[in-house]
């Protein structure tokens, strides 16, 4: 199947993109060269590090980019836009500089992770897609490597299609959840379009369906022996569901010589059932009955379980991963880094504000990882203007951009760009990795960095340090704009 | 513009309900006529009701239902489908029934909002998308509604596309805020495909781009004479951005006689900025200045601007809206109710669980809200039985379900069933309002609430009530099964 996503999505933009777009036409200014960054100021869940996804679908979505007949006869009838301007949308295409982070790389505040550079109507006009795929892929792809993370080598399955915010958030969120580390989904479309492996048994429904509870498991047994996890809570976990369950293992999987089987729960204290659920099981020789649990689980409630003995082999984890429930926004924003003047020379812009924090990096930048020869851990991310090159064979001072006397030197490094090429002069230049290589690289590159950074409270803050050229850069224009 | 979404979301399923589908096709159960219904244990954010919306999408996905060959191929490619039930998913269409409460409409835990009357595998199959689209606008619907209502007359709009959970939940969630109240929209599509006013200005960027702020600004007052609302936080809110905007104001919209104009805020402190900005405006002239403030602002953040004496003229809401961020998820279940014999007798079913509050209420039902006569306001609603019919002429006792001796009667009133045929026979019997209509209906419909069921906290308990034959149905279920 072909994955590439082929709705047209140009319209999805905040309207005010439009009447920039419109005026910067007037205005002289729509071949103006400018340079945008996407970047976000904290991390959610006051994690240490978030892991960045959704590249793929901006792909997708710059690759689409066109307006449509009915999109302009639209946009005419708002009585806002010029003829020409309109004419001008009819051939409309993203012929601009694209880079970015690959999908799945843990990534930090005040970097960016995606940088444009594009006339400045092209530039304008995507910002509210590219905003959105990389927010909500980065949100859910960052819950899912905390979940996983919780369960300590358990598997751990994507259930919360039916309270997703709408179905790209259930097919999508699915996907960035693999992503993030999760073993697989519920939802099948999303197995179906992006490879994400889809499974599941029963609902209370197939249960009920029945005359009795025995009769609906023996009836799901006889019918798929290999794959056979029972759903024990309709009734009474422990006095009607369980036994049931071994009852109809006993009597239709042993005899095939199957030994692999399930019990699922998805209500009650949990800690307790399952304890009882494990016993009853392992006394009645089915100790390779594996133990599935869901019921609004997230990294705090897997964390607790296992504390308390819970004995859970498989985590179904539904609402609260597929909103990220304790905090269901990726502040990913758009800002204006850079223009080019009529001599092609780039002139740094930055963003002030009452707010200390939405101050801006300015400058076209190059965004590079230190890792350490010995250890292959991530020591630092390094920001720089573009024209700079890190000689990772000498020493390097680096210090803190907000408290500058505080310094450090960094050896025996090796210092990795993490931006790549994704389009150039609107062409897609980028080889876009399967999600299994996304999954395998999150992993990998998770695993680079140190504990103390991956503590769900009160992590490590990683640095993220500026040259000296653009903190120079930098703190000239906010003093030049006192 | 046909707004029908023509999208297949067939697939959009979880896995389980193909395995269950399967197993019903292969256990002789696939006609089986099964009754599920769509209801919720607790409205988000502890609010004393919910606005149900999303049917529109349900219907567009019932009328889509199809499995392309596509679908077929790579069920069959899982090894679990007998060719028989893959056969017979080629034809699948839906020939059920559904009835379900309008969108807009005011809705209460533990009663049903949409109930299906269907063949076991069409009714098990529709489960996933069915509970996404009206969990997820009618989550939206909710907080829009809380948001309007703490505005107090003020415009409110939607601003949060760049946050939201995918693509889906931009444009669909611009539909829910408006049927929730919200004035308008800054997402174009949403306007385009659903006739959600759209709108917008500038960004940041619009005023860095040029060499200075007042040049932007005056480009853009001599651009859009009409619609001018210029941001101004961008260097320095009240040392540049009100000065400059006053003297664009000023030199371009005076001149033509045009009073109608704004300034935004999207960063600082709202009450101290909007009061110094206020006054500036007005002592320059121009009290007919509107101030519009976006800044991660909800319901209570709004509250405490009006009680700080702000003077904000417009709204607009972002992140906080279109993720819900308070509380993300409206737990909206799909239970089976009932299932009908071979002589077509319908037979009561219930979901037992040592989570008491997930016990269900058992039975096909028929939905009524009763309003007081004289005061127009919603007195309770009242579940009974499918064949029963409440007679308004006459008193009636109505009893707390959970506490039975606390007893009512109720008099002078008119009951309304709530729910309305929307497919019969699998055909389309509804006459789907427009969106104009159903953000009429919910307006007219939150008024009949009391002012004590609107509180944001601790509202008054709705009465939801169960008729005598429900209840005695109920508990004598609950005994079987002790």
């Amino acid at each position: 199947m072909d994955l590439t996503d082929t709705r047209n999505m140009t319209m999805l933009c905040d309207f005010y993109e439009l009447t920039m777009g419109n005026g910067y036409f007037a205005a002289g200014y729509k071949d103006r060269i400018c340079y945008f960054d996407v970047f976000f100021r904290r991390c959610p869940d006051g994690g240490g590090f978030a892991v960045a996804a959704g590249l793929e679908q901006v792909v997708d979505y710059i690759q689409n980019l066109h307006f449509s007949k009915e999109d302009i006869d639209y946009l005419r009838g708002k009585k806002l836009f010029s003829e020409e301007f309109l004419e001008y949308l009819e051939n409309f295409k993203f012929t601009g500089d694209i880079w970015a982070v690959p999908e799945g790389t843990p990534v930090f505040p005040k970097e960016p992770i995606l940088t444009v550079r594009a006339k400045a109507i092209e530039a304008q006009l995507i910002e509210t897609y590219v905003l959105l795929a990389l927010n909500h892929q980065s949100l859910i792809a960052t819950k899912a490597n905390r979940v996983v993370r919780a369960a300590e080598g358990r598997v751990v399955l994507e259930f919360g299609s039916r309270r997703a915010q709408g179905a790209d958030a259930a097919i999508l969120g699915a996907r960035a959840a693999y992503i993030g580390g999760c073993h697989g989904t519920a939802c099948t479309i999303s197995d179906e379009k992006y490879g994400v492996p889809a499974g599941g048994t029963m609902a209370h429904a197939w249960v009920q369906m029945f005359d009795s509870e025995y009769e609906a498991f023996k009836t799901y047994c006889e019918l798929y022996p290999t794959n056979a996890t029972l759903l024990v809570d309709t009734y009474n976990t422990l006095k009607s569901g369980v036994p049931n369950a071994i009852r109809a293992f006993n009597e239709v999987l042993r005899p095939l010589g199957i030994t692999k089987c399930g019990i699922r729960l998805d209500s009650g204290d949990m800690t307790y059932l399952t304890k009882k659920a494990r016993k009853m099981l392992d006394d009645a020789g089915w100790s390779t009955c594996q133990i599935s649990a869901s019921n609004s689980l997230d990294e705090h409630l897997i964390q607790d379980l296992l504390r308390q003995g819970a004995k859970i082999d498989l985590f179904g984890v539904g609402e609260r991963l597929i909103t990220a429930k304790s905090e269901p926004v990726f502040g990913g924003v758009y800002k204006l880094a850079a223009v080019e003047n009529e001599q092609g020379e780039i002139i740094p812009k930055i963003k002030i504000s009452e707010n200390v924090e939405k101050i801006t990096n300015p400058h076209f930048k190059k965004l590079y990882r230190f890792y350490g020869n010995d250890t292959g851990k991530a020591i630092a991310d390094y920001l720089t203007v573009y024209d700079e090159t890190v000689d990772d064979s000498k020493d390097l001072e680096i210090f803190d951009p907000n408290a500058t006397w505080k310094r450090k030197t960094v050896y025996n490094f090796t210092a990795k760009e993490l931006m790549v090429p994704i389009f150039q002069g609107g062409k897609l230049v980028y080889d876009v990795p399967t999600l299994e290589e996304v999954r395998g690289y999150c992993k990998a590159q998770v695993e680079t960095l140190w504990d103390e950074v991956k503590r769900f409270d009160n992590p490590h803050d990683y640095y993220v340090d500026l040259s000296q050229k653009l903190w120079d850069m930098k703190y000239g224009l906010l003093k030049n704009h006192q």
